[in-house]
């Protein structure tokens, strides 16, 4: 099926992350048509999602309703949907939707699909450390660590605590270092009184890299000072460790020795690397481009496809001039094709390179720590941490999730609480890592199923 | 498994709603130890449970983490389980665990554990008209109402767009009212100007009850005025309609002169009635103990088992003097069995009628409109509903939770927002109603799945 088909130009974007959001809102006065097609009916504030995993925000804090935002800009339609093809020709995008295949015909299309966890190979430990790209991840994420805690609480092998009570963080970039901490700030802190039987001070958190420093990307000092406060803050860091094995029970690490070590642990977590979405291998096949080794679209200077100069590819599906992965890429990126698109669909045969400007890159490390990396300068501690925080909060889309967002930091910065910690009775059985008891079990006969 | 039994006199509470809670609550300086046993890890504030399936509230708001609430109470200790057996003689009380079975002996017993939607012996209904008794319930019902809007913007076929945007509420109670009453606001409010191909307004929500009132139990004039103010905002009130039928498409009722009239909707839910939880016929069985029509266990005046002083039912699941099933009896019952088993446990033979105070009942209709029931007094329009306002926002548990709630509140009621509509894509794929397809399909091959 299909809707009239609009006369003015059309703009399809896929995907209402950071650069497809971005590249629709820089189109709010073009004279064209916008239509962006999304896996999700939110837009996610990714940089915060492991603030939803460990209980401090809500979905709807980091989450919006993408047509919520947009909702003003009368060019804009949202829909629904899972791009499976893309046919360059005949210009066409074919999308499942919850009510059957739609196809839509663009002028236009900006690919911004973003990029999911990837496992080196290893999809199979997936299952047992997952990874933190989406809501469904944090909520399962936050299911599991507090889960735990409250598995520990019901045993008295005190093997079985030890195991449930140490948490691996697979990956010391960012997202790695701000889950350790936050963990670390979760047993030392918020839970600290919670419990009667175990002290879950006693939690071990181990932030684990193959490489040789945390935050590789942040420069020598920067990086040990994160080190030295995650260690400060109670957290293990193995570097040179590589992760070789990954099961329900435990992970094991090659050490720079060649050794092998065995950690027990049932909640795992994978922050190591990404692939781009799968949609960039089919636009790869489609128009002869070049995908790169993680599964990015190579692009040519304009963000464009290669033969395909209505056919644009931005944020994290992106590969160009090796830049990273980041918000500032893909908004920046969006709001570059957009401008293009703008000036084209007045008639302009335009075209200009994409250059994007670095605003530097940061991560908190506990509360009041962060470190923050701008052009040539370093900053770290305190100074770090209220940059990290003004500069969050402005980003966050809407005012009233800065107040609430606000709120919940002062409640968790200052006070001990974690206020977003219910889980379904899904999040905390159905998929816990033991999986000794199936949510079905959960009910007498006869009750409802949930 | 069993910890080392306490030495002082244990108390264990089966349940962490109003019942459990308050109960234990009041032994905080009894000399009792005390255990909670709970399917779930939060405290659910139930009267709220409707604007988080309206995406008003997160969950955390109006679910706080039981062992958080209990934190500096440090005679209680807080246990994940499903009790699924009691041993009167032996008194002991065994829960399922994501760790195995637990077993606690006990030497007062405090059974709160609540109630479950009942459909009437049509449980086959219960998988096309979810309840609202659980934050899962909540989360599954937000899924499927703004899923019914993003369906209905992807079709074309006007017959299809008008069963979507067809919402049957089933219930005319405080909750269906509720519902009703939000589904109303979000389809002629909040979501006026999020779509392009469907007008949200043009939504029809039906309020269905074969009683021939709404609000029964608040009498005639506030009865009159809710259903006034219901047909003001949108919602069409159909009375003397009994529900014969629930599929996937929609829903049969029976009215009045014996006609069956079939309504086309998607999106249905169930807020007729309740059942007690099974714990109610184990104990029943157990103890002779008669249990009423809906499975609620007949208690003594005091609360306790006829032939079983030390074994109290609270709550939803208590019958008593045909008290409702409402937060304030089973506030005042846990607070009633608490004292007795306080003093009990001083060594005083004391048993005590439980009186119930009845504060009155209140229901809110739409912003700034509500009634409310206080004694011989009866209110109704704006004063009730601020009213409403101030009585949930004290009874909310914990000092941040009123400020978050009162926030989003002044953002849905002065604002057009709803906040917390983020759902994952289970809730907004897997569990619709149209199953059109599965959440595994969503992804491309080798894409993680979520």
């Amino acid at each position: 099926m299909s809707h009239g088909e609009p006369k003015r130009h059309h703009v399809v974007i896929v995907g209402s992350g950071f650069g497809g959001l971005f590249a629709a809102r820089a189109l709010k006065r073009a004279d064209v048509d916008v239509t962006i097609i999304s896996k999700v009916t939110h837009h996610l504030f990714q940089p915060l999602l492991y603030q939803v995993a460990t209980g401090v925000l809500s979905t709807g804090e980091v989450a919006p309703a993408t047509r919520e935002i947009l909702s003003r800009q009368r060019n804009v339609q949202v829909l629904l949907g899972n791009v499976t093809d893309i046919d360059l020709d005949q210009k066409l995008v074919v999308a499942t939707t919850p009510m059957g295949l739609i196809t839509k015909s663009y002028d236009s299309l900006i690919i911004a699909a973003g990029a999911n966890q990837s496992y080196f190979g290893n999809e199979a430990f997936s299952e047992h450390a997952p990874g933190l790209k989406s809501i469904d991840d944090a909520l399962e994420l936050r299911g599991r660590i507090f889960g735990a805690f409250e598995m520990a609480e019901l045993v008295d092998d005190p093997a079985v605590v030890e195991q449930l009570l140490t948490f691996v963080v697979v990956g010391a970039g960012p997202t790695g270092v701000e889950m350790a901490g936050q963990i670390a700030e979760l047993s030392r802190r918020t839970l600290r009184k919670d419990f009667r039987h175990i002290d879950p001070r006693m939690a071990r958190i181990l932030l684990v890299d193959a490489a040789p420093t945390v935050l590789g990307g942040f420069g020598d000092r920067l990086s040990s000072y994160a080190e030295r406060q995650l260690i400060k803050i109670g957290v293990e860091v193995k570097l040179n460790a590589a992760v070789v094995g990954v099961d329900a029970e435990g992970v094991d690490l090659r050490m720079a020795n060649g050794e092998i070590e065995r950690i027990e642990s049932i909640c795992k977590m994978w922050a190591a690397g990404v692939s781009g979405s799968p949609l960039g291998r089919l636009i790869a096949e489609r128009s002869g481009a070049e995908i790169d080794r993680v599964g990015r679209v190579k692009v040519e200077p304009d963000c464009s496809i290669a033969g395909h100069s209505n056919v644009f590819v931005v944020g994290d599906l992106m590969a160009l001039d090796n830049l990273p992965g980041v918000a500032q890429v893909a908004m920046q990126g969006g709001r570059h094709v957009a401008k293009l698109i703008k000036k084209r669909a007045k008639g302009k045969d335009v075209s200009a390179d994409f250059e994007y400007w670095d605003k530097g890159s940061m991560a908190t490390i506990s509360r009041f720590r962060a470190v923050a990396s701008v052009g040539r300068l370093r900053f770290s501690g305190f100074f770090a941490w209220i940059l990290w925080l003004v500069i969050h909060l402005l980003y966050l889309i809407g005012f009233k999730n800065r107040i609430t967002t606000l709120l919940h930091w002062v409640v968790s910065f200052f006070g001990r609480g974690r206020s977003e910690r219910a889980g379904t009775v899904q999040q905390v059985l159905g998929r816990t890592a033991l999986k000794r008891i199936q949510t079905d079990e959960w009910n007498l006969p006869n009750t409802k199923k949930d």
